[in-house]
């Protein structure tokens, strides 16, 4: 609860009479009869605020001593009852847990081809999300033609071309060998792509910017076996294939496999799921989702791309010169404020925390600034520990809005100095036909009345 | 790394004609025809031997040019014809996943109270998992009455007793909180509590070891909310009580309270499942499970501990003099080899991963060693990164097996300096009867036939 007497804290209403203070002064304060200087416009507050633990907010109900004894004993003035769970033995043990069903909102959406009900994507909700694990229930997915069913006892992959020593595995085979673990995010070119529009779609956040999510994926790395194979001097690209209805393929080259790249058996500590390439997915951290390979059963060497669909047709990208962009394997830096975002509603005026996610294919994030003015000023948010490189990193910093409109935006860094750009930047650099790699800032506008809308500002 | 250079690893079967190597050797060797030099007997090798990334592993299959492009049609010698998952469109899109059906034998293990369903555990399948965090779906249970059915609607937290403003808080009050997420295990004081036995106890290494694990756990700092309800001079103690059937309770020093205490709402990035606390868990890093209340309704601020039966009766150690040790919160460091494991089998003599978990209550692991000569000699593991606070620390370390009986440890170290114990030193400091908080070094031995048993050496 508020315990300010009569002013409000955005600067320019800031009471003089009231005594302000800076993050630096309230080590040992209370802060609930003071005000607090934001650090930049809109209500932005130091991301350090929250360390302190010392503001007040104003959801909590202060409860009278005489309703305390029958709050303690599960009954509230919510309750007229004593609370149902407490009354009765709860529900059995269970081989394998399930989200509550009171939790039915946070599910994918799917969209998908209605002449090929297997061609298309469902978007992880990224709005009903938190921290920077996706739950594998969750994962966003694409797939060309379908969820194969493969039974791991009857899958081998086959390395061949331009090796010395042509090799098949098989799933117990690669389990043997040494593995390695990285959280790291995987996301669709494709994602976002509605920013290329004339107009914001109107949509819940994950609707729009969720065909992007972040596990902690294990698997044997790809190097180990291309060592054991023998790559000849003339291979410079692997061509990987699907086992799925359509032997979806795309060309890869020799260097990110040496790299990073894994044979992902294990997705968030179990088997990987179905739908993101059970029993075995090429793994490109950083790099976009097409070339993610699931169900992966192949790996030729050759000396040149094999230009399949989906690094000619699709996956490039048409410049305002009318000439496209070819095998633009890299995500760019971004950032979405998930918290509050398009799809939600405000609970009026006061303290909130901004809060989102923010990637990169290249490497590590090194700042996420924020701004509650519509992009005129900036402050640091505070990134959540452990920041690791091409994974999600979470995003924190307080505001107190004032209740009237505002434009809130994020605006990432990543380890190479690129500045995630505004989306007039983007547009004028590569047009508004390019489909894929849209990574503008994203701006949501909180109306008066509390509901979160997508706009270009 | 030893650069012993006419010395041998696995003695009895070395070829004295092979060259030998050590690590430092063969960085750009071809080591398929050499051998290498263990760091300790057994035939452990240097962890960095998997960075190199240059051993030559016995488990793909080679086959012939001719057989090539068969295969590379999905026409295998163990698929007489093509792959079936290519001849169709697969599956369609979901709104929530699910494991794939040829994995359902990874599930948790339930012991249930013959005469009381709703009291006892589920293990969870260390011994099938990899990496460090455990999907929500297989997160260990431990019930005293069940899993309640709460509708979050209807659900409050009271913060009431030694405080200055008795507080209630409903679920959507605690969402506009500022929120924090961190990594961490939670370990049931009973976990490996078979270890006490006489005999070691035959099971798979997750149905003995497996009431811990490791997730994203994101919610408000209870700090937060103590701040704003005031703690009064002679509060000392918490007593957090659950919605369930028993309104199971215990006491909590407000120290950890103030300290890196969270309530709960989120899990793996998800809400919280029913079986883990739905709709809000009292976490608590590194203590006791019993500790991390689920379905939390109540904090009631005291000059004393409540002295509930899980505070007295349970989750005390009685130890050799008559008397019991209480309030032992914090779960001491500890490891386990997952891989081999009780209830595996190998594959034959050669090279292997050896992989674990580690963790300690007290902070990070600092240090995994691992024995294949049932601890007469050691080697460090590597750590996989990020090596964090109160979680699952995973490490891996190269082994060659050379196919005869073989006893193997693992040994972790934390922060504190604290070195988890063997058995006979944990039993003589301890006794047999204190049933909690068993962290002795597990042994594995491997039978020359391969088999993976539980045994005390």
């Amino acid at each position: 609860m508020t315990k300010k007497s009569t002013e409000t804290t955005a600067p320019k209403n800031r009471s003089t009479t009231n005594k302000t203070v800076g993050v630096n002064d309230i080590n040992n304060n209370d802060l609930s009869s003071t005000e607090i200087l934001p650090v930049a416009g809109g209500g932005i507050l130091d991301r350090r605020l929250f360390l302190k633990r010392s503001l007040i907010f104003t959801t909590a109900t202060l409860i009278t001593e005489s309703s305390v004894e029958a709050a303690a004993e599960g009954i509230s003035p919510t309750n007229s009852g004593q609370s149902p769970s407490m009354l009765k033995p709860g529900n059995t043990f269970s081989n394998y847990g399930l989200p509550s069903p009171y939790e039915s909102q946070t599910i994918r959406w799917v969209s998908a081809n209605a002449m090929a009900d297997g061609n298309g994507v469902s978007w992880c909700p990224l709005h009903e999300l938190e921290g920077i694990i996706t739950p594998n229930g969750l994962h966003y997915e694409r797939h060309h033609n379908g969820v194969p069913d493969i039974d791991p006892a009857n899958h081998q992959l086959l390395i061949h071309g331009l090796v010395e020593r042509p090799l098949t595995f098989s799933i117990d085979d690669l389990k043997r060998y040494p593995m390695e673990s990285r959280i790291c995010f995987v996301e669709c070119g494709g994602n976002s792509n509605a920013g290329w529009n004339k107009r914001p779609v109107q949509a819940a956040a994950g609707h729009i910017h969720g065909l992007v999510s972040c596990s902690e994926w294990t698997g044997v790395p790809l190097s180990i076996l291309l060592h054991e194979a023998g790559i000849r001097p003339n291979a410079s690209w692997l061509i990987a294939e699907a086992a799925d209805g359509v032997a979806m393929n795309i060309s890869i080259p020799v260097e990110k496999a040496m790299d990073d790249a894994i044979l992902a058996l294990y997705q968030n500590g179990e088997r990987i799921r179905p739908e993101n390439g059970y029993p075995l997915r090429l793994l490109l951290p950083g790099w976009e989702g097409v070339t993610n390979v699931k169900w992966l059963r192949r790996l030729q060497l050759t000396d040149q791309p094999v230009m399949s669909r989906n690094e000619t047709a699709k996956y490039t990208e048409l410049m305002p010169s009318g000439k496209s962009r070819q095998f633009t394997f890299e995500m760019e830096a971004k950032s979405l404020i998930t918290s509050p975002c398009a799809g939600q509603e405000m609970h009026g005026a006061g303290y909130y925390q901004i809060t989102g996610l923010a990637w990169s294919g290249k490497g590590k994030i090194t700042k996420v600034e924020v701004s509650a003015d519509g992009g005129k000023t900036w402050a640091d948010s505070e990134l959540q520990e452990p920041v690791l490189s091409k994974s999600f990193t979470r995003f924190r910093i307080p505001w107190k809005w004032d209740g009237s409109l505002a434009v809130i935006k994020s605006r990432a860094t990543d380890e190479t100095g690129y500045v995630q750009p505004e989306r007039d930047v983007l547009v004028k650099e590569r047009g508004r036909h390019g489909y894929f790699h849209y990574n503008a800032i994203v701006s949501w506008e909180i109306a008066a009345e509390g509901y979160v809308s997508y706009v270009y500002a």
